[in-house]
């Protein structure tokens, strides 16, 4: 790359890790068996991917390797769970979810609303944290699922699944409980044990593995049906020929995940919040779109007031630097996040969002042009901006 | 590698071309942006992957690039085009296919019986060739879909797909057909409008792209509804962060396979012949498990009489011969092929029936290695087969 390059949108999607990348070569065009085939050349890759079923086993701390299924993606991964613990019992028509899951899972549940599903959707206050009060009082005798993200893509806001697998067990034993951990892969640790999850879903893309490899994880005390049938793979639940190489990608992605846990909890969180109080600090039209201290430790998003966040980040890839107003799936639409939205972000704010999401990548010096660079952009989108009163006042409520 | 190896089971999985691996390599860890950002940066993998559209267009001869979605592998894109069919008109309830389709697809229909739909499974002669007469039948009114794969990936028997779309159509125009084309792709060409399909899978790794990605053609007349939902990626066909590598290395291997197709047609195909000729010539107790010539260059399936197929696979791995005994989805279960059991193949042949698949990287010198080697493996096993006396009187008969 000649251009100088800034990646602060790893919520989107990360760099693959060389040493990823080099783990995999080999299966490509030299140990390239099917591992299904009987003969000595397929021992090679069959024995690699449970290698790396046991290194995801050992990143979500799961009871047995057997719980750990590979998918094509996140997204599949999401609709496995979904679909497949409603097929089970297709007596069972509700299922609760939260206003703020990523917009995949969300247009999911629309369609199946479609299909005569009952959805209820749970909401958070100011700061993004969910009403619980509104969860205990929706489950009942007739709710199939729960659907509960771990970590919020677009504010980093860490959902407490525990006390969730607890309050929703307390009403129903029999409801299942799906968290879509895909933000909080890599960034945070994940005990599927401890947090009472019967399904989990991970996306390889997001902890630098490559983009199209997810996991499932399926407690054993939960029966869901196939999305993909057909062969003997993955147990059943999941057929078609395994992609060696990026299983065993993800393999090593999560041995790096695991033991690059600290470094996300020290040095990028520092990162992060070093660019996160510099921006707050020198923009006077800046605001923080969540006040609570339990975020996954590389994601910042900063409401930037009567400015088009768009602008922003056009002026900001001048510049080389990659951010993002809320998830690339429903980047080149112009509604507002939906997120921002449940929180009661004001109208004034939403539509100027950043978010700023970093990885191990990041580096000191990135944050600090950042921080150099930042303040001319938004002051001179500023300048331009219709709402010339409005932030005349804010500033003199601010200074 | 320091063990001799003579892969002759590209029927079950292919190397991945170090061509297609060089295309890929860039998207991993360099121009690695979720394609659907708005950033420069965005731009490079999403151009590379309309750039992979248009050439998987051209090894189908689609007539618009939108017609190509990208899937996680060819089970997917069999499951997609099933499901999608059947779900936009659910009163519909007749399907028809083969008796030898892939195990894959066979068991997605056990599957939907056990949800009410009516199967139909047209057979074969001796041959291997479809019973087009049972076909015409069997399409009436209420056929939502009709299943046929494009070529056999036990025997190699391509079905005349032209034919089979006339007869369908002038029976029922709504009738959807759906062809599994897996097996036909780099071997031979594939014309999806002169053919007359509405949906038809491709699966990368069967022509020396990774394992992982495949393909489901959709001709602008056929709606379906999506497996996967979630994000706006493929047209709302298919969620997922689009994977870029696999996309650019199924393209560029597309590419090749257009190029290729006249390589197969001679060099493959006369490296097959000369094998399946001097084994049928030299092993006495052999037998073509079908007559026909209309096969992809690459197949080959040979029955060994009264020995047993799973300890010829044992042998010829020593030697560092790869062949198979059926498909790698059913291998480890000793049950005998569904594919020559519907083409009547005697008992005493269908147990020790091998399936050689070559590709462009097969050698003259493979090839006369096991032309040399195979003779003597199937006389030792043929000395310990407990069938002494129908070997004798098939010598006799033979000689």
């Amino acid at each position: 790359m000649s251009k100088k390059l800034i990646y602060l949108d790893n919520n989107a999607t990360t760099k693959t890790d060389e040493k990823v990348v080099e783990a995999m070569l080999p299966y490509f065009s030299a140990e390239y068996a099917n591992p299904s085939s009987m003969y000595d050349f397929a021992k090679k890759p069959a024995n690699a991917i449970g290698d790396a079923r046991g290194k995801v086993k050992d990143l979500l701390n799961a009871g047995n390797e057997r719980e750990i299924i590979f998918t094509g993606c996140g997204s599949e991964s999401a609709n496995m769970a979904i679909r497949g613990v409603l097929n089970m019992d297709k007596n069972k028509r509700r299922i609760i979810t939260t206003k703020v899951e990523h917009p995949c899972v969300l247009n999911l549940y629309q369609a199946l609303e479609k299909e005569g599903y009952i959805v209820d959707y749970i909401g958070v206050n100011a700061k993004g944290e969910l009403d619980l009060a509104q969860l205990k009082e929706a489950v009942n005798f007739d709710t199939a699922l729960v659907s509960v993200m771990y970590a919020n893509n677009e504010t980093g806001v860490i959902f407490p699944i525990q006390e969730i697998s607890e309050i929703i067990k307390s009403k129903n034993k029999e409801t299942k409980l799906f968290v879509d951990a895909v933000q909080a892969a890599g960034k945070i640790g994940i005990d599927v044990q401890t947090l009472g999850a019967d399904l989990v879903a991970i996306a390889g893309h997001k902890f630098h593995a490559p983009k199209g490899i997810g996991v499932l994880y399926v407690n054993p005390r939960t029966l869901i049906t196939p999305l993909i049938v057909g062969g003997h793979q993955e147990r059943g639940l999941r057929a078609g020929t395994e992609n060696v190489p990026y299983i065993v990608g993800i393999g090593k992605a999560a041995e790096l995940a695991i033991d690059g846990l600290q470094y996300e909890a020290t040095e990028v969180r520092r990162l992060r919040d070093k660019l996160e109080t510099n921006i707050l600090k020198t923009v006077f039209n800046s605001r923080l779109n969540t006040g609570i201290t339990n975020r996954v430790p590389n994601t910042t998003n900063i409401g930037f007031e009567y400015i088009e966040g768009e602008l922003i980040l056009l002026h900001l890839s001048d510049l080389g630097i990659c951010a993002s107003s809320g998830s690339a799936c429903t980047s080149g639409s112009l509604e507002p996040s939906h997120v921002l939205r449940a929180m009661n972000v004001p109208f004034t704010s939403i539509h100027g969002s950043i978010r700023f999401s970093l990885s191990k990548y990041t580096t000191e010096a990135e944050i600090d042009y950042v921080i150099k660079s930042l303040p001319g952009i938004i002051d001179k989108l500023t300048n331009i901006s219709p709402y010339q009163d409005e932030l005349e006042a804010l500033k003199k409520l601010k200074t």
